[in-house]
């Protein structure tokens, strides 16, 4: 028996043969996850356990494989795919909720827990999981854990590491350990943020604990429609400079609003240069309290109509619009590419400005949909990938657009993370010495590299630190403050 | 020329003679910080930028002697004292507001920056900065960095480490790196949460980024007197089962307000069991409204005296009762012992209870005064450390407590940190292998393991990790989730 089925005998040895899939044409399916890249697995193992994931790992260690995780494949950069014949540990049967403790705020989940499930169960207690990225209906939270996720609503109530109270992680080796628990400040060094976001290269969260807020009694939404998109961002700046910080707010540019409405009609203004989506909650007082001054932000800022959600259904309808605008975006061309950039959120025009400046001079479309209120841009760049020589364009204008990010002062990505796509940038913000500090916290959790190597870090598949003595006495805050 | 002469003669060279310490006679006042632990360091340099710290660790590092960071030295777990003959680097001439950005709602701090000085400077322009230790007046923002620091509104706004944004940070070996920056959701491996928090053994934070809250326009202060703890903390539970989250819940036992008392009176009601002082913030609305559900709950749990400061100088005066309180402690014994333990809040009252039986049944006395909200405990036992015997007892029961909060499904520290004081206690919450995870992450930002040594870990001075495969498998949620 050759190595490589040895392999996946002892693996089916664990998780039972039906959960072991290594047939080229069954493993096509997890080639992919939602960015442009891709990469065949040499296998795909789906463990039900923690226990089983332990001894998956062990085996994986004994034969000097890669390992990746993979939660629902929605991640926009790469994050779940396998470079160099890697094992993906799938960890969608794992999806129960384990607890939901109303008293202290908090729930226990397994890793492959739809986000909305999560947020749907705490609702009938009267609870919410706040982070809610566009594809909560499908993206899981181990994979949320994974890459730091974001949503609208983060713009009030933070990303996930500002929820994530606990995990339980298994390592390299096998070894099971926990990062913070139950208690809201942990004792020891408090590595849950370090793992939050580490993009698979530490290790495999197995049991999540999040905080959960109490549901808001009053939510309402407002559509503001703006002749272009520098009427929306100034009235995003003016909402906040009154110091109110809204659950979200979203713009849409014309041809996001184009293409949602060709998919279906939503009621988004067509012909608008830009709509302000302004979610509003808290108590009834509250609400109408806001809701007096940011109609009449909106209405200063030069929005030529403001509406507000009257039922449940219209506000869903609203969202639904927002939530799905990238998917729409097939009607205008048959790819995308989406970059997730920040700027800060006093240049937020200004960085629009810049973006359409490269897209004129590119002559290639390029659409808008963005948290606006955390200045997190997602200009979604249109193109055909038939088309011979429209990928490198399109790569060369995302680079572009990334580098006009920092340099108005901003960060390589929002909340989708680094992964495979923006490796190459990341030396525009980090030093070597940066690199080195990160490179070595990860030999830390993962001394043998094993969790998805040539993640992140710039050049080949695996980056090696060599701590320079002194060698960056020289480095000030530079792009990164 | 000595070795050690020369160490010194180096010293004074990056940083002049004025500027280090080393005569035995001078050191005194650095042999010792807030906790009951002191030992003399070597020496005590005292840089005034990150060059010159950078400059002092190569010396140090050369001459392989330990490096502790020191800011104002009120710590309460011994973690500015320096073990091994170390060097102190003391960070009070760094103590610059570099920066403060109204529009960003961001500063840029030095780390000998004193907490009250930063809020102060914060509040003349609307903003402040929330996380407010009772020692806000005295502690820098460099030691609230180090032991990630609570304080009485970080119930409804956080820790330090939910107010950093970033970090400029030296390593062992002289290199300067950033841990995030200005922006809010880093890229890259999120490494902040890992150093705030870390008890000095990282690195040291020359330059800290710190977010700032609007300041809010309204506030509102209540003082409810209670015939016993228990109806106190029945108080706070249904507060917050309410879904409110006051800015502060703080209670105070009878030993306490008896000691407050004697010191100055500033009208706490004598011969009351417990005081619990409740404080709303919001704009003028919510704040009447919330304040009238306030006042319901707190009449309802059984307060005989409800009432609420009337001007902005009774406010003071309540809130220097409370944070004053540890040192009117004075008034009733020679000594205390601090113990800093967290409960899950709805085993409040059950850990009082305890707490209570132990002092009864050591026969010494128990004062409490605590961050009810948080559910974090801060039982002062009082004591006389000439008595033979008396600081060995009140080891004991500084130990037994801690168990209690373990035992309760809580933790070891609220916010003071490990440090000396309870590293012997850390295997109640962690096994092995997840202290091998945290001694490997302090070794992939300290090799040598130069800072801070014997601290946090339990054992003699070093803690040496031993990785075992597939050791912890085994480990479950324990005592910690």
């Amino acid at each position: 028996m050759s190595e490589a089925r040895r392999f996946i005998k002892k693996l089916e040895s664990i998780v039972g043969r039906e959960y072991v899939i290594h047939h080229p044409d069954d493993l096509l399916v997890y080639e992919y996850d939602g960015s442009v890249d891709k990469a065949m697995p040499r296998a795909v193992v789906l463990p039900a356990s923690t226990e089983e994931v332990s001894r998956v790992l062990v085996v994986a260690d004994e034969a000097r494989v890669p390992v990746v995780g993979r939660g629902s494949g929605t991640g926009l950069s790469g994050g779940a795919i396998a470079l160099e014949d890697g094992l993906q540990v799938a960890l969608t049967r794992m999806k129960r909720i384990l607890e939901i403790d109303e008293r202290n705020r908090l729930a226990v989940v397994e890793p492959g827990v739809i986000n909305l499930h999560l947020d749907e169960a705490a609702r009938k207690r009267g609870l919410r999981y706040a982070p809610d990225p566009s594809s909560q209906k499908a993206c899981s939270l181990g994979g949320n854990v994974a890459e730091n996720a974001g949503g609208p609503h983060c713009l009030a109530y933070g990303v996930t590491s500002n929820h994530v109270l606990g995990m339980e992680v298994v390592l390299e080796d096998g070894s099971v350990t926990w990062l913070g628990g139950k208690i809201r400040n942990p004792v020891g060094y408090d590595l849950r943020g370090a793992f939050v976001g580490s993009e698979g290269m530490f290790g495999l969260a197995t049991k999540i604990i999040v905080r959960l807020l109490p549901a808001p009694p009053t939510v309402k939404t407002y559509l503001a429609v703006f002749e272009d998109v520098g009427g929306a961002c100034l009235a995003v700046s003016s909402v906040i400079g009154q110091g109110m910080v809204p659950a979200a707010m979203e713009i849409m540019d014309a041809l996001s609003i184009e293409a949602v409405q060709r998919v279906t009609d939503v009621g988004l203004p067509s012909g608008a240069g830009a709509v302000l989506l302004v979610e509003l909650e808290g108590e009834d007082e509250e609400v109408e309290d806001q809701g007096l001054q940011v109609e009449a932000i909106l209405t200063e800022s030069g929005a030529s109509e403001v509406r507000w959600a009257e039922s449940a259904q219209e506000r869903e309808r609203l969202w639904s619009a927002r939530k799905n605008a990238l998917g729409a975006l097939g009607a205008l061309a048959p790819n995308y590419y989406l970059v997730d950039g920040v700027v800060p959120r006093t240049r937020l025009t200004e960085s629009l400005e810049r973006v359409s400046e490269i897209s004129a001079q590119y002559d290639i479309p390029i659409a808008n949909v963005f948290h606006a209120g955390d200045g997190n841009l997602h200009p979604c760049i249109l193109f055909d990938e038939r088309k011979p020589g429209d990928v490198e364009r399109v790569m060369e204008v995302g680079g572009r657009i990334l580098e006009v990010c920092v340099e108005l002062g901003g960060a390589l990505s929002g909340e989708h993370g680094i992964g495979l796509e923006k490796k190459a940038y990341m030396p525009l913000v980090f030093t070597n010495g940066d690199m080195d500090v990160m490179a070595r916290v990860r030999g830390a959790f993962a001394p043998q590299g094993r969790f998805n190597p040539g993640k992140v870090f710039p050049g080949g598949p695996e980056y090696t630190h060599s701590m320079q003595r002194g060698a960056v006495l020289a480095a000030g805050p530079g792009a990164h403050v």
